[in-house]
């Protein structure tokens, strides 16, 4: 095997898992039941929130948990583990119950987005996969839906796969990428499996293979006269691409009968060559070709480029989409925030750190999203512990755990679970959206954030509250962990 | 099909590959042999080189080549598609020529990595996957080499999996960084199926799971008394972690006369705690304790701190390495360079552009790399006509092709072709290295560069030139282009 394509994905874990799982197999610890909450700390590229994304593939994912032979022999070669663990690992699976917020929700800071209750080994050993599947989708569909936003509703492709980190970067990464917003993608595979709209029309080295840039159009026109999307700067897109391709689309389309085409320009300044080429074109008669650009683009450049003026009916976006250039990591933590003992009583457990903002909300929890009812707006999130209801038909006050003198009352809201239980006891239990009903419904969720909350610039913070509750829980734990500092937790 | 792992690679390609693979099909064109050149423009983080990697997964893709009838329905389903192009394509396989430099190889911006002659549909449709394969592993290779020389000999290991982008970038990732110089990885996959040793011990939430952190580090400790690496930086570093490490030492190892022990630092200030840990274990006899310190570590970071006197042995890196973050996009290419005529004549083909340093070397070349035969150290790389042979007996001018009064007399030199059949007429010709050897031998060429070639900070450029031969052909084809201009080239 020299590919990472087609590998086992449960062996796609963090070596530590192994060894933890060995040392609870060991310890008498395999049967504890685990609470574990993926939460991530800070919004990429210090936007105002991001977009859940990649749920589908940890689905798959935890359908698929297994070790085969190879696998296990792999493990006993690395003679550490204990044989009656590598025993328990031929028939290991997931039994354990998964909760999580959907995809294409947008999601603040400190929030559960998933929550595992597992047994200590199968909590602990899904957690490297569950954080990469998270992470990647997450921050590619957070990008593409900032680089949408500036583009104002003219279209945006995904043309990275080129520069993609590896193969899922390229696959999954175009599938979040239409979560997130975009209109199709460059990479084939991602249409055949996922159903994102596959595009594109031409390289430089289709027009280098002719004699003349005007043959290489007017063939292209030929073969494809419905779809003919000319890329004009291969020499010279004012003196040679433009002129030449308005020669062909008369040669060739004309006759026909077709006004829809396009070009594209992928160098150069492109708020300059779009203007004079749409001038070019008009009054060539054709009103009707669009102009694509495609030069290292991303949000900022968007913004820039319909600032000055910059005739563009659609955007190809590359490496700054397919890789998050300017903020490539989505830093999604799993944290342990409770175990059960023996009576199948809850215990809370926190990580504290001297770091303030590391330190974890202890418990099982859930989260709300309050919406107005006179509005439709999104408010504030709110989490609370499990068993904890929110009636929202009486005002709640909600206040923030970071300045508590700030608090607010909620009234005429409508309060919503943002986590759906997706395994229980091992069974799916979720209803998997489509691919394009998770693309509307991140639209659809991206339009109730408040225009400030969007700004891709010092945004204004979501509130993220905590409830009474969980804030006395949290106190309480701090507290004892204080008077017993200099020992342990 | 839910996951991108064990997709038909083959399909992950540009849409544009095939529209125009179909334009040469029904053009009469698909048997045209064309020559394209792999190379980059400019180094991830401003550094002096990179390091090639990424080869052995695109012989294994282009041996694989192959449409499956899904993939032949699906874009038979897409009705943009001549009838004789897909039948064409279920017989699809590589007879191509492709030429590289073998991975761990030290690589300059503008000389071709990779060189595909092949006719055109066969050399279009590789285009995605080598870029993105070459891509990624170069980008992750050329930070990991970053890192470790940063980290003056002592041990890197890669533990970035859970915040990579995608599945490959973990596992391919692991396989670049270990080129590069790592000593290990934390992805387990990467060891079972590359051999990159795949270590860890514990998380935070091990130490959670027990009542007492101290009770947590006795039972690893017993679990794992030859491997016993603690992490100490749940509660308290200085009043918790470290002295309940040394008592768990104490307990546990030191009656079975095991010395070799570690502990790892994962928050905090590690200039500060591994002074501090450093004597708080020598004062308690653990000198053979190694310390470990893991904290969005980068080449920067590690740097600063060796300069700041922190006590480290060997340091975890994660997701500054596995997604390169500080440059995370490898710009590299794939142009047309040459085309045969139905004679096998070779007629070289440039890309022209406004900006001069995208004008591309057009022809079928090879590189040399010259090292001096008194030094041993690389001087100078020579990129040429295929067919030009350089006898390193004699002394040979160089220029520089950007500032051509720059000139230097080579001599006393030893001349090393660069690149290396990889498959002639689609066979496999290349005796593929272990991943051992590609490491051991990245190692050894990077010893070859000048210091100067290797400072992170405004690098010396190393020279690459280019032969007169190749530089005539240049200014030529630039000098008729330029009297047509306004027309095409």
């Amino acid at each position: 095997m020299k590919s990472a394509n087609g590998i086992n994905l449960t062996m796609l874990c963090d070596y530590y898992e192994l060894t933890m799982g060995n040392g609870y197999y060991v310890g008498g610890l395999k049967d504890r039941i685990t609470y574990f909450d993926v939460f991530y700390r800070s919004v990429p590229d210090n936007g105002g929130f991001a977009i859940a994304a990649g749920l589908e593939q940890i689905i798959d994912y935890v359908q698929k948990l297994h070790f085969n032979e190879e696998d296990i022999e792999y493990l006993r070669s690395r003679d550490m583990f204990d044989d009656g663990f590598l025993d328990y690992l031929k028939n290991f699976h997931f039994s354990g119950d998964i909760w999580a917020v959907p995809e294409g929700t947008p999601i603040f800071p400190g929030e559960p987005i998933l929550t595992v209750r597992a047994p200590a080994i199968q909590a602990q050993l899904v957690e490297t996969y569950i954080l990469l599947e998270l992470n990647h989708q997450s921050l590619i569909a957070t990008k593409a839906n900032r680089i949408c936003r500036a583009a104002e509703g003219r279209a945006v492709m995904e043309f990275g796969s080129r520069r993609a980190q590896g193969i899922a970067g390229a696959v999954t990464g175009a599938r979040a990428a239409y979560i997130g917003g975009c209109a199709g993608t460059a990479c084939t595979v991602s249409d055949e499996i996922y159903g994102v709209k596959a595009l594109g029309t031409m390289a430089h080295s289709w027009v280098q293979m002719f004699d003349t840039e005007y043959d290489a159009f007017v063939e292209y026109c030929k073969t494809y006269p419905t779809n003919a999307c000319l890329l004009v700067d291969t020499y010279n897109v004012i003196k040679s691409g433009i002129p030449n391709a308005i020669r062909a689309f008369n040669t060739v389309l004309k006759p026909m009968g077709i006004t829809n085409c396009g070009i594209r320009i992928d160098s150069g300044d492109i708020a300059y060559l779009t203007r004079q080429a749409r001038k070019m074109l008009d009054e060539a008669g054709w009103t009707g070709c669009k102009i694509t650009v495609s030069n290292s683009l991303d949000e900022r450049l968007i913004t820039e480029l319909l600032h000055q003026g910059a005739k563009i009916d659609s955007y190809g976006v590359g490496e700054r989409l397919i890789t998050s250039k300017s903020s490539p990591v989505f830093g999604g933590v799993y944290k342990l925030s409770a175990i059960e003992d023996k009576d199948g009583n809850i215990i809370p457990k926190i990580k504290v750190s001297e770091n303030v903002d590391k330190i974890t909300n202890p418990g099982f929890k859930k989260v709300y999203r309050f919406f107005s009812r006179q509005t439709g707006m999104a408010e504030a999130d709110y989490i609370c512990m499990h068993d904890e209801v929110v009636d929202d038909t009486k005002p709640l006050e909600i206040c923030d755990p970071d300045a508590r003198w700030k608090s607010k009352i909620m009234e005429d809201f409508k309060a919503v679970e943002l986590q759906v239980p997706i395994f229980k006891n091992g069974e799916l239990v979720y209803d998997m959206p489509s691919l394009e009903h998770i693309k509307r419904n991140c639209a659809y969720q991206v339009s109730t954030l408040w225009p400030e909350v969007k700004r891709f610039d010092y945004p204004h913070q979501y509130y993220v509250d905590l409830s009474p509750k969980l804030m006395e829980l949290k106190d309480e734990m701090l507290h004892n962990f204080g008077k017993k500092s200099g020992n342990n937790g």
